[in-house]
């Protein structure tokens, strides 16, 4: 193996890929990035045993030569170390040469590293997947997607399957959803693709999805998605993530959201937020993030919160629309804040059936996003 | 008390103070904010054991009203969740009043706190300075002093008066000492005085002028600064900062400062610093941070460091002046560079005598700032 790269391109390509590389790898070739050499490009690898990440950095962009290829070949640097020395290396050209079985040497101006390598062919195969019915998501809308739900999913470990996303495509509706028992969050868009192809029960970790977010353009830019038998392929210009599908049965949510409530309210979303935010640093000092929600007889709302140490905050707010019966619940603030802040419009609807019951909250303008949580059963 | 002020010079005077509040404090009244409200303005006050710090408010500022003052009074408020809330109050205008004991009524908009607030006579009374000699150093002198310097105090609370920085005033010369036995950093300046004025061993904690940096804006504003018996006092526009002097006596480091060499070298302050961060990159990997300087036949010097597992790094580099014997030496690259990164000149003097004796680093077109650091005794 043998080559000069440029700096630019290469530290891009290593940026996209290291975060595949297990900060604390099982075994030591999952801590490092493979270099495959070819006479068009060069591709880089990394993954841990949920996410692999490949990228592809080609011979020329346009008019301009990225790398030369003197000799193909391949090896596995340590990511720790490589991540962070490509950066400050001191030119942009960057000779890489295998100079001795697995001793590789990188120069670039007057710094000359020697590293020792691993065996390429020891590092993980990626799975090979069938590429039948793929479609695309813009890659804005996916991260909105993302965004709108995988904070609702759980983070302990000892319900896996929760941990995760739940993927459903059926008749074009593409759906996430995500729940930790407290809370659900779901999202819907539409897509393009053969009208028969459909898929339930695909479950992609939370973190994973958010990883996947770091790497997707904030622009419409299509991202292309494979759905595979235990994973998951996007392909994001030329980047391919893998990931793993979470092993096990997501429960059934579908019964659990009401069509009809006994309270609705119509709200500015900035202005309810705003006003739980405050709450919430009082309800904080209590550990249970408990806030109460009072409709009053001149059709105002109160949002409340108290700490035995520290005192009170009492917000008085407005309502665009109030119908239904009087209410008084009480919930938890930071769930209720994750949700309002990932709502894009203006004015939000919220739903109630009594103090007992779930509460819905939704945009104004379309239903593609969905929150619901759980009250808090208090006695006050 | 009874009062409003205006949210945005309130909360730049907390966030002034909060630097002087215990995450966890000892008793609960160190957890707080004390309010003094007099008709011309307020003084807020915090304390941890070390550091105090005042702020005051006038009631007006030019033109412009910050406070109005109905019936004056002094109360203690929890920080942890003032701090936060005043920051998020929905209008600029804050009512605040003691409307019965302790307990605090704060209005802004339709938001309504009661708060419980602690008796402001338990809060510590602030130490009372005699001003016989004062001077003053501008702000942005004062932040680079203490850049230069605070970095080389010890962390480990095994010696204590090493994690303070050594100040002295002798003849107008003002200077600032640490070190951690291993490395040592100083810097002087003239500051106009009585003449006949000086003092020596006293010693400030290195995290309490860091403290301070935060606060002294970042021009040549003056910061006014009294030695007293077991405090200093910084005043900095309308706050009032006191620091705690560390008791102990400093050890002599006057004598361990070499004043000839059997090596020397001039070099470009940026061109060393990549160097050395790169080797330091690798070096980090073995946890002793070695690296090596050799100085080559051709005039030229050679930066290196080596992990077992990984590899090696080479840095060649022209001097622009070397004078007297070869050398071969070995040093922590971590201390190097956090001497070389506060170095402000374009090029720096590096003296050397031999392999096992302190390193002297300076820049070349002053002597105000000076670092030293201990060589490693390496076999190889």
């Amino acid at each position: 193996m043998k080559l000069t790269i440029q700096k630019d391109e290469l530290n891009d390509a290593i940026q996209q890929v290291s975060k595949a590389v297990s900060s604390r790898p099982a075994i030591p070739i999952l801590g490092g990035i493979k270099f495959d050499v070819a006479h068009h490009g060069v591709t880089l690898t990394a993954s841990d045993t949920d996410i692999s990440i490949q990228s592809f950095i080609p011979a020329e962009i346009g008019d301009k030569t990225i790398i030369r290829v003197s000799k193909p070949g391949s090896i596995v640097l340590a990511a720790k170390f490589f991540v962070e020395i490509v950066k400050k290396l001191p030119e942009n050209d960057i000779e890489m040469e295998i100079s001795d079985g697995l001793q590789v040497s990188i120069r670039s101006g007057s710094t000359d590293i020697q590293m020792v390598g691993l065996d390429a062919e020891e590092f993980p195969v990626l799975p090979s997947i069938e590429e039948n019915d793929t479609f695309a998501v813009p890659g804005d809308l996916l991260k909105a997607m993302v965004r709108q739900t995988a904070f609702a999913a759980s983070t302990s470990e000892q319900t896996p399957i929760l941990t995760g996303v739940l993927w459903s495509l059926h008749e074009g509706e593409f759906k996430f959803v995500a729940t930790d028992r407290h809370r659900l969050s779901s999202r819907t868009t539409y897509v393009e693709t053969n009208p028969d192809y459909k898929f339930g029960n695909i479950v992609i970790a939370g973190k994973t999805l958010n990883e996947l977010s770091k790497i997707v353009p904030d622009a419409n830019t299509p991202v292309e998605i494979v759905v595979a038998d235990n994973q998951v392929l996007f392909k994001v210009d030329r980047v391919l993530f893998f990931s793993r599908i979470l092993d096990g049965t997501y429960p059934d949510t579908s019964k659990i959201i009401p069509q009809v409530f006994k309270t609705e309210l119509t709200l500015e979303t900035k202005k309810l937020t705003d006003a739980i935010d405050r709450a919430y640093l009082m309800s904080r000092e209590e550990k249970t993030n408990i806030v109460r929600l009072v409709t009053l007889e001149d059709g105002t709302i109160e949002v409340s919160s108290s700490s035995s140490e520290l005192g009170r905050v009492t917000e008085q707010m407005d309502v665009k629309e109030f119908s239904g019966d009087p209410l008084r619940i009480a919930f938890n603030s930071k769930y209720m804040l994750d949700a309002l802040k990932v709502i894009d419009s203006e004015h939000i609807f919220i739903g109630f059936n009594g103090a007992m019951s779930p509460i819905i909250i939704r945009p104004t303008d379309h239903s593609h996003n969905l929150h619901i949580i759980l009250p808090y059963r208090t006695t006050s």
